[in-house]
């Protein structure tokens, strides 16, 4: 026996019926737009799709790297969900790296009486493989730096370890990340012009813990190219000791790895449209990448960001939203390795003739949101700034200059007079997960996903209504 | 062979030779107030000792309600922890309940075919046992408002469902939580008043999972006293189910729980102190609770907590910091199923003739730090608002009016005047874990525990420095 809540019904109903008139008028006072957005988050919180799509994506799709399968998968998912959500779908072709990990990838080095020990370590993208097995001495630097002031002789014909720590003390682990990254690109590179003859490095990650990160390694033009991986950090501390255990002993190092470029390959941007009522031939374009790497499912990286943007239209569909510029999802494909995706988006739209009026991008993960950031002038800052009341219920509280994104960042170069915004979520777990195993959807939080969605639909909202 | 980096060595030396004579002069520049929380920050995040210590407390004692053998392990480690960071440390005799979940525990229906459920529950801290297996008609309610609304023969003789869901568009699960609460402590003797035999809840949680949540329930006064437990919400949707599928069918339920209380045992609040130098006499109290639920490890409620207070603590002390009034830091006892501790404290020092400058407590997990809550005077309101600037770097933002904590709370009953300063972390995956098996060291996340550490030793640091 039931006693049923009727009243929940009801008032589900009234809402139903009486929003789209409200809305659609779009009354531009702050009242409005406080409840407009209320209805927002209570649309994300209690009748929220971010979290199943996300799950779709990770776990019937999965690791969506550019030129595989599984992107080709997560392109007719990406349509699929824009037309059921109504939206105007299209895809638009591009050309794409093609790279591939291969089956056989692994890392272990001698003890000094002999035995074996396994690593847990991850081929860099774009790495060449070794040609069966590439045996040699380690040598360790502390960092890219002690790498690149070292003496030819002391590197060549061995394996280069660069074993840096990123930054624990930066508050932002973004900035930590940057002050690590070049490591990545170009390790092997430098190690190569010394004559190494491979190269890894330690992981991309502030945790201790035995997840690899890979991420794009790029070899400089005309140099002998080696292969590059990255081990993960609880494996690099345990080289790193080794050789401060026998300070007089060698360590044999053997790497092995499948992995291989192939010809480009052809791929697509999702674009998904809502015609503007008052500005139509303006466009603003919000979206994230569709591509990740190989390992883990994407889920945060950026999983998160596709679904908070398809959420946020859905939502704003579902609210009956008439927007007054034209509004455009993007998947972008290829953010990854290789930018193909934003770099040909950015060029094709200026070769049509269209107008933009901003973009928004989301690439920091699915974690709870902390505000935005606008790359932009002093006045389109300054508008970012203004919009800070409306978020303050919501515990949003970063609006400052800042960082767009990897995919909208091209389309500066086409319309410098835009801006840029970049939704910042907490970034304190990202980097247990970015580019790793661990990038799984069981590491997304339902409520923190919606969320996001929520105020990603909620900036759109007021963004549309930006003073022209 | 290693190329060292001896410039970290170098500097790690010259900050700890430095530190001391700088921060000892407690020159309250806003620079140097800044400099002193940049390199409060530094240790918590590169030197931190707060993980391992949670790791401890969850992994080697873990769960430990009140009057347990693990409650007095905790004991002992708080006191052997706080001496070892250098406090002076003493334990205060307090009397406690003592309630015990016993081995067996289990809860099911049966299908309209005749077949058996099994349901994941957890008996509710204070409930009696069901004195074998306990069956009945299960009758659901959508609330607890429904139940106190119907008659009472449409209870009597059954098993009372409250399937009340805890409010999604709340956006602090706290608000949440609070309009759930009477429903776990009430429910019971409200059914009991109906002449229910049984009562089992939704678990308190947002998330649809298979953990159940338990936490107190009381009896009122003379009440014929019921069994009562709470049902994982994936489990209370399975009831649910039941009846929307077959609206005629009753459904028989099984409990069979082995709790019961035993006579109140001899506990302990740990106090450690630090002398001030300028206001000996004015204690300044920071704390958590030491208790936990039995199930799962009490790490976010409250190993957390606890970590955070003693790590800031340990922080204090190694940079050498000489504090104006005397810090004094309590692990309570008995948060969750009386609240002992509190009452006890408060009325001790109060019988003690001591002054009471202010209080602090965490108990809100271990999550990214949003910032503090003042349960004061609009003056000491104020004050918090005043050294939000301090914090922006650190990304806390919330600096407003609110409440303290439950350990703390009796202390303002004692001192009227003092203000009681809350922690607040984010709150959207407490719930998630909150009084759950769910509740492990796995699910606290290193940095964001010790950027809470972090955040705690600054304030008191901004705290100690108040204007009087």
């Amino acid at each position: 026996m039931i006693i049923m809540n009727y009243s929940k019904t009801f008032s589900f109903l009234l809402v139903f019926f009486t929003q789209p008139l409200l809305y659609a008028q779009n009354i531009e006072t702050t009242t409005t737009k406080d409840q407009f957005i209320r209805e927002v988050y209570t649309q994300a919180l209690t009748e929220g799709k971010a979290y199943e799509d996300l799950r779709f994506l990770c776990k019937e799709i999965g690791a969506r790297i550019t030129g595989s399968t599984e992107a080709q998968m997560a392109i007719e998912w990406g349509k699929e969900k824009m037309t059921v959500y109504g939206l105007d779908v299209k895809l638009h072709e591009i050309q794409v790296p093609h790279w591939e990990r291969g089956t056989k990838e692994a890392f272990y080095f001698k003890t000094s009486n002999g035995t074996h020990v396994k690593l847990r370590g991850l081929a860099l993208g774009g790495s060449i493989g070794t040609n069966g097995t590439l045996r040699g001495d380690l040598i360790e630097f502390s960092s890219l730096d002690a790498l690149k002031s070292a003496p030819s002789e002391m590197v060549t014909g061995k394996i280069v370890f660069v074993n840096q720590s990123m930054d624990a003390k930066q508050i932002q682990t973004f900035k930590a990340y940057g002050g690590c990254y070049p490591l990545r690109g170009n390790s092997a590179s430098i190690a190569a012009e010394k004559g190494a003859i491979g190269t890894i490095i330690r992981s991309l990650g502030l945790a201790s813990d035995p997840h690899p990160h890979t991420g794009s390694m790029y070899y400089a033009e005309g140099i002998n190219k080696i292969p590059a991986a990255a081990i993960c950090t609880s494996d690099a501390d345990k080289i790193h000791a080794f050789f401060l255990d026998t300070p007089n002993e060698t360590m044999e190092f053997v790497m092995e790895m499948d992995c291989r470029s192939f010809p480009d390959a052809i791929s697509y941007n999702v674009i998904g449209e809502i015609k503007g009522t008052k500005y139509s031939d303006e466009i603003i374009t919000i979206g994230g990448h569709l591509d990740s790497w190989d390992t883990g499912e994407g889920a945060h990286d950026d999983g998160a960001g596709i679904v908070h943007c398809l959420e946020a239209f859905r939502i704003l569909k579902e609210m009956n939203y008439k927007p007054k510029h034209t509004l455009r999802l993007v998947f972008f494909m290829n953010e990854e390795n290789g930018n193909k995706g934003g770099k040909t988006y950015a060029e094709w739209v200026k070769e049509n003739g269209e107008k933009h009026f901003a973009a928004l991008e989301s690439d920091r993960g699915g974690f709870a949101p902390r505000g935005f950031t606008c790359d932009g002038t002093p006045e389109q800052v300054a508008w970012l700034v203004s919009i800070a009341p409306f978020f303050k219920d919501y515990d949003l509280h970063i609006f400052e200059k800042g960082y767009g994104g990897v995919d909208i960042g091209p389309l500066k170069k086409s319309y410098p007079e835009i801006p840029l915004f970049g939704f910042v979520p907490d970034s304190q777990r990202y980097f247990d997960m970015h580019h790793s195993p661990n990038d799984i959807f069981e590491n997304v939080n339902k409520r923190e996903l919606e969320l996001g969605a929520a105020g990603i639909a909620s900036f759109i909202y007021l963004l549309d209504h930006k003073q022209h």
